[in-house]
């Protein structure tokens, strides 16, 4: 780059207030700092500067002294006068995108890394994890699947594997619609948008609702994965304990108190408790959440999967002032690698939604939502429900009965009705993670309670996953535990005494 | 409810200051505002209260009169004093939720609708759409999915369909680090993650780095969803306009004096105008941008659909600061409802991503991810690149020479080397929105310019897919848009006189 050209067309004033050698060492720092002179260029030789620009050699000697000391140029004794490189000088590599320092910050919550931890790690060829909600692979409906897209895809409408709505593939929204309708939930397809999985809905809701300090109504405990949803959107949680009976007259408190903008339930089969809400409280905490214009978002993977009655209609059936939200997944039913959930709500909820989730995926995978729909209109779900639910009754009761045997000392629990979860307290003031680090060395995993409360709580009470693994599994399982509670009272690490009168089994 | 009980505990005392009826109407008042007595109970009698109470009957009258003078009691005539119910005085309807008032509000932009119009109304059934960036679904290669499914689901790990990594199923991520490899770009598995659709990839990044206020620099015209999406994020974007040379220095300016937080690229096959950043242009830019510890986003959704030379690397490719963030998709090669996209980045941006992506969806269908990798693994992707790059250059010619010979009065463009689109000006000073509602008429549309840019600029050009149809389709939809033209010039409804000496086409 021959600068002199740069500089040639530079004119001085020697009528300014300001000395020539400033002038001109002003306007060379300017194209510095302008990057118009690069760093490492070789500046002209005083004397022809001086030539060039009509001035004094003191002039030019002088500009560059002050830019030295300015450190925007470096003499090399020799060689002549080189815009400096601070990149040079700071080493002689050239330092990358400090890329963590760009993002903006993300809290982490002690336990907000379990939930992908479960994820990244589902089942471990060893070890027996009774950790993830994951259902059964070997009864994943695949082969249902498969006839599908052998016997289905001539007729498939390929324009359908293109882009579609946003809110998802028409037939599919008709045909949940009509599920729906059957179930007592009063909707037309406007009502159901297809989400990837019901996660999305979560996240969405959130979005759309809720805004830094804004106070959310959940369980205690609850679902780990809307706990961390709502407290990464900033969101001031307020819990409602589990108890035999909806606590009511604490929920009006809060709505008095806080003005909460939703109320997030798990009303059937609820994880991680596997409780159920009788009818008659669902009526009156609709009632009241009518009063108060509270929106609820009902969220219901687990009620297609009872073990014994039917369980009661759900909010979304009750519902009369078009205040719920409700989300369902076929995750939990057929299988997670599905990623489709929808959600049922009023129209202008759908609406906003529909725009929010363009922006984030632009519509859900559409080569699924045509299967599922195949396989719900060609009546496949009955038959894989009642399968699935023999299935599961059998683990849930040998869950339930070979912990009693083994672990009914260590822990207790009352047997769910529906669901994937056996919930437990432990009896003996033993610390469900520490428990946990023993049980991993023993080959066994599951959650531990303290990832299901948005406050530190928990520590005494884990989850037990019944639906992934077969009877034999489950029964090694549960004798591993039994194990590790066994080891942490010999090493000593179970702190307190017997105390099961003043310890409340979850009920 | 016997509101009796409820009072019958109530101590008034005869020696405070206030006077006992004030007490009295004081504490009800209380009990109503915090719901303990609902609206529309009956309240005692007067005469039962005063001697539940031990008080006078005047205290009791006084209470009462107290209250319905503030509005919380109703005394009606004969039947007794009733707590108000504000619901009931407002009309005999119980108001539901107000939902459209309870969301975040949300700002459109003229333009921010279409991308989903596009997205909604892919294919009419009648008319033509030269708009949406939709392969021909007819070249979707649907048999060789099918037959994955049928040969290769007994070989599925089944637990791959449950829950798997937010990062992706990770023979997918492996697969594609090898093709990425092969085209240039140093990575390996953990550089990769998988999205559900390559606009995710744009809405992690924009969470994760972008605050409002932050600066993007885009090119002008650019990818709607890209403008849509920082903008939705409250970004402001600084635009570089589309020229023969990329507009080097104006990009160090804005460097220099907006500090911007990200560079979005789309230097191959842009969309809209199809234009390719030459590779020494590449290089300078990376040399800047490295410089200045720029973030680059390049997005490279066309780069597979040459039909001449194959282009330059990839700005990843070239990349030697790891500054580079590289999104590619299987939309346009394979098919839109794949919903299967990737980002190629450096790890700590992986990872971070991940986190944000575990909120918004878990992770990506995971049964298109498998169908994908096989896909891939087994070869098939040569084949068919070879196969859709014979057809759509066929398709390309025959629109750029129909376009010229039927509306080459009417429009100037240069055609493209690639991708999907042939971006044109129209001559003579017409509206392309204008001429969309013509032309709409006539059964034939395309999106107007002025979709592509952040200002309001481009109301002269517009975009034409030849991707989407076959040929015959296309000349009957390049008739259709000639006559919109004469209609339009008919009409009256075209502005100006023939100017095109002074109207730059789009070069």
């Amino acid at each position: 780059m021959d600068i002199s050209k740069y500089l040639a067309g530079t004119k001085l004033n020697p009528l300014a207030k300001e000395p020539l050698y400033l002038q001109l060492a002003n306007l060379i720092e300017v194209k510095i700092k302008n990057h118009e002179i690069q760093p490492g260029t070789k500046l002209p030789p005083e004397r022809e500067l001086a030539s060039l620009l009509d001035v004094s050699r003191t002039t030019t000697i002088n500009a560059y002294r002050h830019l030295e000391h300015r450190g925007f140029v470096k003499t090399r004794v020799g060689s002549g006068t080189y815009v400096s490189d601070p990149l040079a000088e700071m080493g002689s590599e050239r330092p990358g995108i400090p890329w963590p320092q760009l993002f903006i910050p993300y809290n982490q919550s002690p336990f907000s890394s379990i939930l992908r931890e479960l994820v990244a790690n589902p089942l471990g060829l060893e070890s027996i994890s009774l950790g993830t909600g994951m259902p059964d692979p070997k009864l994943y409906p695949l082969k249902i699947f498969q006839s599908l897209m052998e016997s289905e895809l001539n007729a498939l409408n390929l324009a359908d594997l293109g882009y579609i709505p946003t809110e998802g593939y028409t037939p599919l929204r008709q045909t949940l619609a009509v599920y729906l309708r059957n179930k007592g939930i009063n909707v037309t397809a406007e009502n159901v948008m297809i989400l990837s999985g019901a996660q999305q809905g979560l996240y969405l809701i959130t979005k759309t609702i809720l805004v830094p300090g804004d106070y959310v109504v959940v369980e205690s405990p609850t679902y780990i994965g809307a706990i961390q949803q709502f407290q990464n959107a900033g969101a001031r949680l307020l819990t409602l304990p589990c108890s035999e009976h909806f606590p009511l007259a604490l929920l009006e408190d809060y709505l008095i108190r806080y003005r909460p903008k939703l109320l997030y339930l798990i009303p059937t089969f609820k994880n991680p408790s596997g409780r159920v809400i009788p009818e008659h409280q669902r009526r009156e905490l609709l009632q009241l959440a009518a009063r108060h214009r509270l929106v609820i978002l009902e969220d219901d993977p687990y009620s297609e999967l009872y073990y014994q009655d039917a369980p009661p209609p759900s909010l979304k059936a009750l519902d009369n002032y078009d205040g719920v939200a409700y989300l369902g997944t076929f995750s939990k039913i057929l299988f997670p690698g599905l990623r489709t959930g929808f959600i049922a709500a009023n129209p202008s909820l759908i609406n906003r939604l529909a725009l929010e989730k363009q922006y984030v995926d632009l519509h859900s995978n559409n080569l699924t939502q045509w299967l599922v729909q195949l396989f719900l209109e060609q009546g496949n779900l009955s038959d894989h429900l009642a399968m699935v639910r023999k299935e599961y009754k059998k683990r849930r009761d040998t869950l339930v009965r070979v912990t009693q045997r083994l672990c009914g000392d260590n822990l207790t629990f009352l047997p769910p009705q529906g669901g994937f979860y056996l919930w437990c307290r432990l009896t003996k003031n033993t610390s469900s993670t520490k428990l946990l680090h023993e049980a991993t060395k023993n080959g066994i995993s599951f959650v531990p309670g303290q990832a299901f409360y948005p406050t530190l709580e928990g520590d005494q009470e884990l989850r037990l996953c019944f639906a992934t693994h077969d009877e034999t599994v489950l029964i090694e399982g549960v004798k591993r535990l039994a194990k590790s509670f066994s080891q942490i009272h010999k090493k000593g690490k179970y702190t307190g005494s017997a105390i099961s009168s003043s310890v409340h089994p979850i009920i």
